[in-house]
């Protein structure tokens, strides 16, 4: 039983599925075994186009694939709106549970989800990828580094991507009904995360939403950033938006070293990623040039990072499934940790760009 | 008289002295005449320490130097509380200013200085290097570039440096009396002048500081941020700290493209420097990896960047003396203009971290 992998069902044809499901039979602890539209033909043809299995199975609801008994897992990449509906179904139908971040519209939400997952012991994990890249480990381990890395004081993370006329028009993205967290949830996701990622998960005291967010027409996020503070002094800034070049920047710099990458969410190229790190740099006599110049790294990635992420999502699953362990809580728990800021940057908003303290 | 050099006498013995002093015999148009310090012994050793001429005039005291009729301009790298006497003084006396950042404690001592520097007819520069570097005019042909940059959007500017203990005890930056604007004066000045040179020193709207600022005992600024926000959307922050390992990074995002670079004040060599540039990157079809990579462009410095200050300084003061033209009003102006932002983000930290508003 060892070697049999864990089942997906795909809920949903998205583009994100494409890169997914070609991830889930990378990873060699998983497979496709289905994957439901609301029509049978859309989803078939997604099947065909992405190279599925011939025996993968083709559903034209997602209720008919959940009540599936040879399912383990559900990868759900539907619209955020959807999700509380869908992943309590998943997890009520005893499917473990790999959702499209962000998980849920608000901590509220998230919370009836996470309760429906405990209570039917299944996992739950969001598709962040780049946190599964081997390259992260490895800058967390400088991260870690007291000696080379000192104690963090502060970060900033931007991603920002220009939507064309078509996006902000049409995509998912800019509807209230179906993102409505915009640009905050698809691309404030993964600053807010790398922040936390960096603080090693320990929650901001407060947060601060910076006065100038975008928003479309019907209100959804265009563009925002806010600030961070820890109670120790950290302080961290995101900056997200579908108007600005595409750009991925994060850098933390701690009392004695600095990270620095500029693809920290999808890695220039899939099969290595790079990234600087200096530690106690300085000046030549006069100041006219550095002594220790930043060095670059780079890591070899034999599995592009979201079949890394299917891997250990499918790893847990199988510890369940075949030990009868119980199921993980790191993951679900920076899952919330990322909704919370959120949640609090919306608040920030509404409260007119006051800050809101963080209640973990 | 075309090929004679403008004179520069230097009043006082700082560290950062050393540097500008080599600018000066570096640059074609100028070269070291005199130095003055309060004790002669001090000023005799700093000559000899530093290679002067050997004709250098030494003074015992700033007043003799600035009663020297051989001297045509004045560096002063004293003190920030120290400028707006000196650098008067310095004016009265008819001679060109070029006065190390900040230049005054606040605009209502710039406006003094400045004052006397018009009423004379003399010359004024601020000494921040880096924007006189070949490098910094390519990356700004590449800003005004609208097909491959767009329209500014956001800029994010940083500069940190880990200080050590008795910097932290006994710098001038730290003191109240001496350099009171601290790390804001000395560090911030730098990464407010990025935002406005990529913002075309168009003025923002409003400044917030965060909420983190990080005071020494005597009120000193070690470390403080803002935003700064614009009438048409654009936004700017900033992050300045004696307190985090020595980093400086620049990245100014268009719709179209994105300037990045990590030594944006001190170029890691002082004969080349880097930056990068991406206009419309994309990824590919799976969205596994990018398919246009951010590209690094590297300029020959043939004279240090300082040298190239000195230089256009010192052509500025040859107009004004063999050709009988006005001084220009380009440098004082973008002077003035930083130091308007470094006024706001003290109001906001006085009005309790509310934005304030920027009248220039």
């Amino acid at each position: 039983m060892a070697d049999i992998p864990i089942r997906f069902g795909i809920i949903g044809c998205a583009e994100i599925a494409r890169k997914v499901s070609r991830a889930i039979q990378l990873a060699p602890n998983a497979t496709v075994s289905a994957v439901a539209s609301r029509s049978f033909d859309k989803a078939a043809n997604f099947a065909k186009a992405n190279g599925f299995p011939p025996d993968t199975k083709i559903y034209g609801s997602y209720e008919s694939l959940l009540d599936d008994p040879d399912i383990d897992a559900v990868y759900l990449p539907l619209p955020t709106s959807l999700h509380l509906k869908w992943a309590v179904l998943t997890a009520q139908k005893k499917k473990h549970l790999l959702t499209e971040k962000p998980v849920a519209l608000s901590v509220a939400e998230f919370d009836q989800i996470l309760k429906a997952c405990e209570e039917n012991g299944v996992q739950i994990m969001d598709g962040t990828m780049w946190v599964h890249n081997p390259r992260t480990y490895k800058m967390k381990q400088f991260l870690n580094d007291k000696e080379k890395f000192g104690q963090l004081r502060t970060v900033n993370s931007c991603f920002t991507f220009f939507a064309d006329p078509d996006f902000l028009k049409n995509d998912i993205r800019v509807k209230p009904d179906l993102d409505a967290l915009g640009a905050l949830g698809d691309a404030g996701w993964y600053g807010i995360r790398s922040i936390l990622w960096a603080a090693d998960y320990e929650l901001p005291k407060t947060v601060t939403v910076f006065r100038n967010p975008v928003l479309n027409e019907a209100g959804v996020l265009l563009e925002c950033g806010a600030s961070l503070l820890w109670a120790d002094g950290k302080i961290a800034t995101f900056h997200c938006s579908f108007l600005s070049n595409l750009t991925m920047n994060l850098t933390a710099i701690g009392t004695l070293g600095t990270l620095h990458l500029t693809d920290f969410i999808i890695p220039y190229q899939e099969h290595q990623a790079s990234y600087t790190t200096s530690t106690k740099p300085g000046f030549n006599e006069l100041v006219t040039g550095w002594v220790q110049l930043p060095s670059e790294h780079t890591v070899t990635v034999d599995l592009p990072q979201e079949a890394c992420m299917v891997r250990e999502f499918a790893s847990l699953v199988a510890n369940i499934k075949k030990n009868g362990a119980q199921p993980d809580k790191k993951w679900p728990t920076i899952s919330r940790k990322t909704q919370l800021v959120l949640d609090a940057v919306k608040a920030s908003m509404e409260k007119g760009f006051q800050p809101v303290e963080i209640v973990g």
